[in-house]
């Protein structure tokens, strides 16, 4: 286990790091003068949706992602496969890429591995991932089987035309293979000979059970550890603090993930002490922070009853009080446990947090 | 025409100003911090909203509206009259007080003048205003001279209450009479007689054509400056910035209104130049901000394409973007205004304001 730094173009990465998704050129209810606050440090951008909406050529134009939302770190985009196979029943899949209809107007579009580093590209995201092919959980193993074969290949078109572009920042391959050891670890090999700057596991958080999650999960990072890959393995749409205790156990170093502000949106907020629905009537003369000791403006500011009663009324602020605060739980989180890595005690800091994480959770 | 200060318990305010509406408990998608950036030196509560949730004892509890929202600047709050008549179509008006139905669960309520300042009390308001009934636009003068002389009794009462209570701050009365000068005149002399901290004008913007406000505005203030007034008139509800001109012309010198934060959320936006409809397809690819020299985070920070952008996609970061700079703009509107006033340039100043926002107004 090490706690490493990542370079990009736009700044320095202290790992693990958790990336607060910004999905349409904007985390949810931040402004990025907040999010700098917060100590966030990367952030992630949707390449299906901002494809579609503005349109890269639009962002491209106007100085790219970073100029155009107004965030000067670090962004990762991913490669728009996820979407195109969650948000579309009527994709067709063919050697060469895939068509879909657009979740906005239905109108069609076709997205192959060259067309998603170019967009990718004219975004001018820091760190692109190559396009994959998404099975849904419980996918057949033949299935999964070709459809790793496919992944390889569309990372093999990504990088040539990553290299052909002379794009700058990174690229990295997508690990998958579902919840089988031996599939992981061929489509990990595969990827590996083809060479990328690093790798993810997809297919995770994709409705499997934890336990699944959690053995796929640490064998795949055992055949990591066997190829001695340094590089920052990065798992995608991970996730709760207990996922990424466990992952960063086996050496993950990278997650992203909707949760904190999502869950914010509907009223649930992250404390040391577990996670509270602020719309409890428990909470409506509760004069107490959310999280006392936490330093977010929220909690310096505004007592539960407050944010119980902007979240009853409906209130715009409350999506942004519940959001901050929430960003920065994971921040501090994180920070936390990178800190409990410098000083090797990791484990203890692990044990500690979900013991009290899970005591009071309401 | 001057430029003074009205102090209260919560800091000085210079005049003339515009106060932002804080409806429940919050300036809708502004937190407080951002007011004080803004220069917001005070803003307004809404009885009505609050006693009904999250109810004014459980706010009094909690340490009154200032500590409940976070704001430690001062708040004005209204009646809760206007609410009561514009959103009750089933209320029961006597001379005691006016029944009506919640607007969220139905449940009956009961408003009395002494109930009114009872709940501005608890909310801790530093100016509080008397429970006063609202005609609609057009009612006979018959009706409205019967509704000005309960007005007249309810004001007596709400002083008596406020005296009773031992209240702090301000008490004011607010003069009633639709568009009939001799009806308004009637109302103020009869408040004056009474005696309250200062006067509030109702039953504008309630639908009038606007050469009829500005008829009845100019009428009633030649009333007030023959009877030597020299506390602050507030005009409630108003308004666009040609309806405070107007009004400060006239001697008028507070003012409250959601149109900047209304606006914004629809995607209307002020600038000196005229208003602006974000949504606009002819902003899509503008790589300019809003406003040139605006000083604000949104226009110092961004295009108006991401800001059609953001609108465009329904995201929640566009609520704040635009009604941060909105009252902004408002804020910087009043301070110029104030400028002129003290530089003895007003009609300048309102000649060349009306020139530049109505030469391109879209």
């Amino acid at each position: 286990m090490s706690s490493d730094i990542l370079k990009t173009l736009h700044g320095d990465i202290e790992l693990p790091v958790f990336m607060p998704v910004g999905t349409k050129g904007t985390v949810k209810a931040m402004p990025p003068s907040v999010l700098k606050e917060l100590q966030v440090k990367i952030i992630l951008g949707n390449t299906y949706h901002l494809y579609l909406r503005p349109g890269n050529e639009l962002v491209k134009k106007l100085g790219g992602l970073h100029k155009f939302m107004g965030w000067d770190g670090p962004i990762l985009t991913d490669s728009g496969g996820f979407q195109v196979f969650s948000l579309n029943e009527l994709r067709k899949l063919t050697e060469d890429g895939v068509e879909f209809r657009s979740h906005i107007d239905g109108s069609k579009h076709y997205l192959t591995p060259e067309l998603s580093i170019q967009i990718q590209d004219d975004l001018g995201a820091d760190i692109k991932m190559v396009l994959d092919e998404c099975p849904p959980y419980g996918a057949d193993k033949n299935y999964l089987e070709r459809s790793l074969a496919l992944t390889t290949r569309w990372a093999k078109r990504s990088k040539q035309k990553w290299q052909e572009l002379g794009s700058n920042g990174r690229l990295f391959a997508i690990v998958q293979g579902g919840m089988y050891p031996d599939l992981r670890e061929r489509s990990l090999d595969e990827l590996l000979e083809i060479g990328f700057s690093s790798y993810a596991l997809g297919g995770f958080s994709v409705g499997e059970p934890k336990n699944e999650m959690y053995e796929a999960l640490s064998s795949v990072m055992e055949k990591v550890k066997e190829r001695k890959i340094n590089t920052p393995i990065y798992m995608m749409g991970v996730g709760e603090p207990e996922d990424i205790l466990f992952a960063v156990k086996h050496g993950v170093k990278m997650f992203d993930c909707v949760i904190p502000t999502r869950n914010a949106r509907n009223g649930g907020l992250y404390t040391f002490n577990g996670k509270v629905s602020i719309k409890q009537a428990r909470y409506s003369e509760d004069p107490e922070p959310l999280e006392p000791g936490c330093d977010c403006y929220t909690c310096r500011n505004f007592s539960k009853a407050y944010l119980r009663h902007l979240y009853m009324s409906g209130e715009l602020l409350s999506y942004y009080l519940n959001t901050l605060h929430n960003l920065r739980f994971f921040m501090r989180f994180m920070d936390m446990l990178r800190t409990s890595i410098k000083n090797n005690d990791y484990d203890h800091f692990y044990a500690d947090f979900l013991n009290n994480y899970n005591k009071d959770n309401v």
